[in-house]
């Protein structure tokens, strides 16, 4: 896992966490969606902040690339409760993402 | 040019701003990149927020467009001075990210 | 308007929109707040980067102050439709980030 | 430590750093100044983004904010080898950072 290929993953979870967050609000039962959200809304900053620094090749990226991992881990759990395609979507993007960070964490032992 | 290939676009070129930022203060004669370093750091955070604006589908995400428009223009303009190869790879995606968003926003007019 | 106060005040405003987005996701009837959830959401984020580029003296923060000022207003009158204090205080703060805008362009010419 | 004051502080900071990291660029010897350009770059990221999860009520808040405290006195360290005033105001502002997020977290128990 390369750079680039985690700068990539991380923009795309970020971009699917953004179109999940909006999408939920147009969903007739907002209500049902606001843990989804509230989730959403925290993946796609975390993701944004972690692949500013891996690209920016702070040392700080592995602290963030950590806690990319665990919010990226609970928001595919709860996007994967609800059936909608941009939950799917954004769940499965979310588990790429936390694969990506894991093996780059492994290559830069 | 649809939503998913215009945010890849502006990932790619946030990116690329943020890694030839950061080489540049390891080039030997700093005091000469620091033009670069200036237009790289606006044009990497205007990316970050205009792909945050398209992936969410906000009504602003067309001016801010335009304003990237303008940032990557100046940021390729004053990477392409420059030899150093981060440069011109921030050069060409701040190109394809120019494309990119003038496609964009033909197709949605 | 020197660039401290302009600052906070974006500061404030972004603050204040996070928060009023948030309480507006606990608020029992969520559907009737979807509208100020987005232009929160897009205000919180102009604020930001505004603050960003003025407070690294980019030759920029002019055009972003200027976007800034109008999704402030957007977003103070969608606050002002509604009742909850976190709504009146998002208003409120969207109100002055607009002056402290204008008062900084004026003297900036 | 309230939220407000917590915020306030993290805003100050991150233009703080915004502001020294600028002003290192224009220094005759910027040479000199590279590692606190890269330690402001990190600081003013990690403070704009605990800002941002603080201020919206975020789970995860605790957790930057934990990060937020290393890299602001890992800043702070930089920017006190410096007789720049910039260089000073940017290590006074993350210094009452940390003890404003310390607090906090000492508030949150």
């Amino acid at each position: 896992m390369n750079h680039q290929d985690l700068i990539q993953k991380l923009a795309v979870c970020a971009a699917a966490c953004e179109h999940c967050m909006d999408s939920c609000l147009s969903e007739d039962n907002v209500q049902h969606m606001v843990a989804c959200i509230k989730t959403d809304r925290d993946c796609a900053k975390i993701c944004q902040l972690t692949a500013s620094f891996v690209a920016s090749g702070s040392r700080h990226a592995q602290h963030l690339i950590k806690e990319c991992i665990e919010i990226c881990n609970e928001c595919a759990a709860e996007c994967e409760k609800h059936d909608h395609d941009h939950c799917k979507q954004c769940a499965k993007a979310c588990r790429e993402c936390v694969e990506a960070c894991k093996s780059y964490q492994t290559a830069q032992v």
